[in-house]
C-alpha cells in the first residue's frame, strides 16, 4: 500500500551535501550506511560525487529505477524539486525540509502548492518538517537520526520529529526493535489514518505505537482504528489534552488538541490503548510485540526476594488483575523441590540463594498450572544469583506453554546480561514489577476489547418532528421544563414504552381510570407548579382499591393546594 | 546516637571465611576494600590470616579499640558469640545470619535470647537476617552487597535485604549516592523508629528513604515521623497494603501488613511521602536530596522539542501544578534573543537546532522570572544538540537563583554525558518529563505539609456519661435510631451549640414558642414514625408570623397523620 516507502527500488537524496555538518550529508550517509540495497542517488548540482556515490544535477538525470525522493532543499525550492520528481515518475517523497504550515500563512500556501503537485502526479508524501523515515525491513534509514534501531515488530509514528530522536536513543539503549519508524510532521499527505490502515496489513508489524498531537480526521480515524485494533494493538500517546498542554500545542503548531475526556472516550471506543508517557508507551508496546496475549487475569509470580514479591502482589491487585491460585498439585510439586523456608503459594518465593535450576523448576511448574494465565519472574541480583542462566531458563521454558511471560529483573548493570538473554528469547524485562504489571494490564484491557462485540449502531424510525414541535412550544411559552403530559409525548415520539395513565379531575374519574388500568396503581399530583412531587409527598404507590383511590385523591389535592402559591389551584391541580 | 554504626572505632567480622564463595569472605572483603579506616579484625578460630588481616580465634582476643561486630556464624552459634561481644565491651552488632523469627517458633526463641543478651550488655543490634549496613561517610561496607554506592545525602533503610541488592544496583547505574544504607531485617532491636530518630539529627542526611513491610509500633512511629518530617522528608514504600500483597507479606514474614487506606491516612497525617514503586522512590528521593524546595506551584519549562514540551505541560496540569505565566519582561528578553520560530511563552521552545548558549540564555531568563518557582529543562538529542554543555549551563546558572531545577533529558546513551554533568551539579535527571513532574509534585506536597500547622489534639470536657445513658436507653427499647429530642441531648452533652427549639402539641403552644424564639422560625414534624421528614413535606422553612405558624402547624399535623401508620397518631405526633 505504501510500497514506495517500504520497498523503494531506488532512492534519490535531493539536497545531498558534501559538508558533514549538514543534514544533506547526514541523511545520505544514513541511507548508505545501514545496508539499503537499492540504488542511492545524491542530487546536488555542484558536486560530482558524495560519500562515494555519483551525484546528479537533478532527479531527472538519476538512472532507473528510482521510486522515492528524500528532499532536503530549502523550503522555497521544494515545489520545483517535487515537480521534477513527478515528471521523473517517482512514487513518493519524504520532505525533511521545514518552513511550511508550522511557520504561518506563507508556509501554509507553500505546503498547499506541494500537496497540489503531489496530487497531480499521484505521488505520496511524508512530511514536510520531519526527521525522516526508517524501515528496518528495507534496511533504509532515510532520516537524520543518530543511529538505526534493531529490526523488530513494532511500527512507530510520531508527529514530533524531535521526540523521535529521544525514542530512538531509548530504543537503542533498551535494544527495542522496530519494523517501521516514521516521523510524520505536518502530515501534508500521509497521516496517522493512512499509516494505521497500511500497518494493519503489514506482516512485519505486530503492534502499532504512535505519538499524536492532533488527529486529522477524528471520526474516520476512530472508525478505522476500531477495525484495525481487532487485529493489532495500537498504543498511543495523545498529548495536549489538558488545558495547559493544549495551550502548548496551539502555540506549537496552531492546531486544536481537544479535551482529555473526549480523547479518552474516543480511544476507549476504538480499542486504542492510551499511554501516559514515553516510558509507558515502550513498556506496553514491548509486551505486545514480544509476548502472546493472556487468556485470563490470573498472574503467577516467582521471586527470589520477599519484598519485591509483595510489591508485585500489590501492583497486581491495584491493576484489577489477580494473583493466580495455584493448584494443590503445583504446590506439592514445588514443595517437593524447594527448600523448606520457600513459599509455595503464589507469589512463589524460591529464596535469595536460588540458582537458575531452582528458578527453572518453579517456572516450569507454575506455567504448567492451568490456573495461571501469565507469569512474572522477579529477580534481585544476590551474590549467588545466576542472572543470564535464569533468563535463559525463562526464555526456553516459556516456549513450551504459549503463555505470556514477563521479566522483572530489578537492577541495572548487574542484571544487564540477563536482560540481553531475555531479549534474545523475546521476553520483555521491566526494572520494577509495577511497570510489568502496567503492561500486563494493558494486554488484559486489549483482550477485553477483542472480546467486546463490535459496536453496531442501530438506527430507529422516530418522530423527531413531533419532539421538535414540543420543544419549540415549551420555549415559546418561556418555560425551561416540560410537564408530565409533554414529557410522555416526547417519550412516545421516540417509541419508548410507557405504562398506561390518565389525568383525573375528580375522585370518580380517578376510580374509573384505575379500574380501566387495573390495580395496583400509582397516583401523583399533576400540576405545572410542582416539579419535585416526592418532596411534598405528592406520589402515592401501590393503591389497591377504589376506596384507597378516593383517599389518595383527596390527600394529593390537599397537598397540591397547600403547596401551590397560585390562588386558582383548584382548577390547575389534578391527579394523574 | 547510633555511633557504633556510623563511627565504629574498630570492626570485628565474626565468622570471617577464607573461602571466597562464602559470605564470611565477601563481607570481610567489603569491609576492607572500600576504605574503612578503623581496625578490621577477622574472627575465625581456624585461620591465621584472611585477606591480609590477622585473624583472631574469638572477639575476646581482638585488640582495642573495637566497637562493632558483624556476625556471620550459624544461627545457633549467634547467642554465644554475642555473649562474648558483650564481655568484650562492644557497642553493637550487625547480625547478618538468618534463621530466626522468620523461620518459626524455635527461631523466635533464639531471637529472644539474642535480644536478651544485647540488653544485658547495652549493645544495639541490626538484624538478624540482613544484607548488612553500608555507611559511605565512615567508608564502611559491612554487607555482602556487590558494590559500594557513592556518598550522597540520602539515608535508606529496607526491611527486605534482597531488595537492597536491586536498589544498590539501580543506584550504582544511576550514580545515586547514599549517606547510610541499612538492611534492617527482623528488627530484633533497631527498627524504623530508631533510624528515623537518629537520621533526623544526621547532618549527612537530607532525605530519608525507606522500604517497609510492617511497622513495629505504629502510633509511636507516626508520632515521631510527624516531628521528623518537619525537618527532613521521609519517602517510603509501604508494601503489602492490598489484600493480595498482605497475604504475600503474611506468608513471607508472618506479620500483618495493614490496609491500604489506613496506611495512606497515617502517612498523610505524619507528612511521609508514599512512593508507589522503587522507581518512584528513587525519583522522589533524588529531587529532595539534590534540590531546594520550591516556593510555589509555578513551573517553567524549556525544551528543544515541541512534543515533549506538550507532554510536560499535560503532566504539570495532571499533577495539580501550574505552568508559570512568564512576565512580559521575560518574554521580551527571550523574543530578542531566540529565533522567530521559537515560542517565548511557557513552555519555552528554543527549537531543535539550539546549541548550549541558546539554552543557557533561556535558562537564565526563565529562572530570573519572579513568576517561576521551579524549572524543568527538556532536551531531545538532535544532531546538533550540545548535551554536556547544556547540562553544564543548567547546573551553573541554577546556582545563582536558589530555585529547584530538574533535567528531563530524554534518551539513553546519547544523553548519558549530560546526565553525568548534571549529577556533578546535583541536578537530578528524569528520562521522561512525567517522572520529573511526579518528583516535583512530591516536593509540592511536602512544602504543603511544612506549611500545615502541627496537629494539636485539644481535649474537651464533655458529658460522656449522659450520652452513654441515652444510647443505652435507645438500645434497651430495641431502637436503632434516636428521636430529635434525644439527638439534641447528645449534641448538648458534647457542647455542640444548637438553635433554640421546643415541642408544641397545639397551634397556640407553637405560636408562643415561636414568639419566644423570634421570627423567622422553622417548623417540622416531631414523630418517631417519621425519620425522613423532607420526603413527606414535613419541614416548613422561613415562617414569619403567628398566622403562618398556625397554618404550618395544621398542615404538618395533617401530613404526619396521613403518613403515620399508627392508630394513635394524634397523641404521638406533634410539631417541633
Amino acid at each position: 500500500m505504501l510500497e514506495m516507502l517500504t520497498e523503494p527500488r531506488g532512492v534519490a537524496v535531493i539536497g545531498a551535501s558534501t559538508d558533514p555538518a549538514k543534514l544533506g550529508y547526514q541523511v545520505l550517509n544514513n541511507v548508505i550506511q545501514y545496508g539499503y540495497e537499492g540504488g542511492v542517488y545524491p542530487v546536488n548540482p555542484t558536486a560530482d560525487e558524495i560519500l562515494g556515490k555519483k551525484a546528479y544535477p537533478s532527479v531527472l538525470e538519476c538512472p532507473d529505477p528510482v521510486d522515492l525522493a528524500v528532499v532536503l532543499v530549502p523550503n522555497k525550492a521544494v515545489p520545483g524539486v517535487l515537480e521534477q520528481c513527478g515528471q521523473r515518475g517517482l512514487k513518493g517523497a519524504v520532505i525533511i525540509t521545514a518552513g511550511f504550515r508550522e511557520v504561518g500563512p506563507t508556509g501554509k500556501a507553500l505546503e498547499q502548492q506541494v500537496i497540489d503537485i503531489a496530487h497531480k502526479y499521484g505521488m505520496r508524501l511524508i512530511g514536510p518538517n520531519v526527521l525522516g523515515i526508517i524501515d528496518t525491513v528495507a534496511k533504509l534509514n532515510a532520516s537524520f537520526a543518530a543511529g538505526m534501531p534493531r529490526r523488530g515488530k513494532i511500527a512507530f509514528m510520531s508527529q514530533s520529529g524531535a521526540l523521535c530522536t529521544s525514542i530512538l536513543d531509548l530504543a537503542l539503549g533498551q535494544g527495542i526493535g522496530f519494523s517501521r519508524f516514521y516521523s510524520i510532521g505536518n502530515k501534508a499527505d500521509i497521516n496517522e489514518l493512512d499509516l494505521i490502515t497500511a500497518w494493519a496489513e503489514d506482516p512485519e508489524t505486530r503492534a502499532i505505537m504512535a505519538y499524536l498531537e492532533g488527529i486529522t480526521n477524528g471520526p474516520e480515524f476512530i472508525k478505522t482504528a476500531s477495525e484495525v485494533t481487532r487485529n493489532k494493538p495500537i498504543i498511543a500517546i495523545k498529548s495536549g489534552t489538558t488545558s495547559a498542554g493544549s495551550k502548548a500545542v496551539s502555540s506549537h503548531t496552531g492546531t486544536l488538541a481537544g479535551s482529555e475526556a473526549a480523547y479518552d472516550a474516543a480511544f476507549k471506543q476504538s480499542g486504542i490503548i492510551r499511554a501516559g508517557s514515553v516510558q509507558d508507551l515502550f513498556d506496553i508496546a514491548q509486551a505486545f510485540a514480544r509476548q502472546p496475549l493472556l487468556n485470563g487475569d490470573n498472574i503467577g509470580v516467582i521471586t527470589n526476594a520477599g519484598g519485591p514479591g509483595i510489591m508485585a502482589s500489590d501492583a497486581i491487585e491495584h491493576a484489577g488483575l489477580k494473583l493466580a491460585q495455584l493448584t494443590n498439585e503445583t504446590k506439592q510439586a514445588l514443595q517437593a523441590k524447594l527448600p523448606p523456608a520457600a513459599s509455595v503459594a503464589n507469589p512463589v518465593d524460591v529464596l535469595g540463594d536460588a540458582y537458575a535450576d531452582r528458578y527453572a523448576m518453579a517456572i516450569d511448574a507454575v506455567l504448567a498450572d492451568p490456573n495461571v494465565d501469565a507469569l512474572m519472574v522477579v529477580l534481585t541480583p544476590q551474590t549467588m544469583t545466576q542472572i543470564p542462566e535464569t533468563a535463559e531458563a525463562l526464555g526456553t521454558i516459556s516456549k513450551k506453554y504459549g503463555k505470556p511471560v514477563f521479566g522483572a529483573f530489578m537492577g541495572d548493570q548487574a542484571i544487564a546480561p540477563g536482560v540481553d538473554v531475555m531479549r534474545g528469547h523475546s521476553v520483555p524485562n521491566y526494572q520494577v514489577p509495577e511497570r510489568a504489571v502496567k503492561a500486563i494490564a494493558a494486554m488484559r484491557d486489549y483482550r477485553t476489547w477483542l472480546n467486546t462485540p463490535a459496536l453496531n449502531v442501530e438506527t430507529f424510525d422516530v418522530d423527531k418532528k413531533k419532539v421538535a414541535e414540543l420543544i419549540a412550544k415549551t420555549r415559546a411559552e418561556g418555560r425551561v421544563t416540560m410537564g408530565d403530559a409533554e414529557a410522555r409525548d416526547v417519550l412516545e415520539a421516540y417509541g419508548v414504552p410507557l405504562p398506561k395513565s390518565g389525568v383525573a379531575a375528580t375522585p370518580d374519574e380517578a376510580v374509573r381510570m384505575a379500574e380501566e388500568i387495573g390495580y395496583p396503581v400509582v397516583m401523583k399530583i399533576a400540576s405545572p407548579d410542582i416539579l419535585h412531587k416526592s418532596d411534598i409527598g405528592g406520589i402515592k404507590l401501590n393503591i389497591g382499591s377504589a376506596s384507597e383511590v378516593r383517599d389518595a385523591f383527596d390527600l394529593l389535592i390537599y397537598r397540591a393546594k397547600a403547596r401551590s402559591s397560585s390562588a386558582s389551584t383548584a382548577t390547575r391541580n389534578s391527579v394523574r
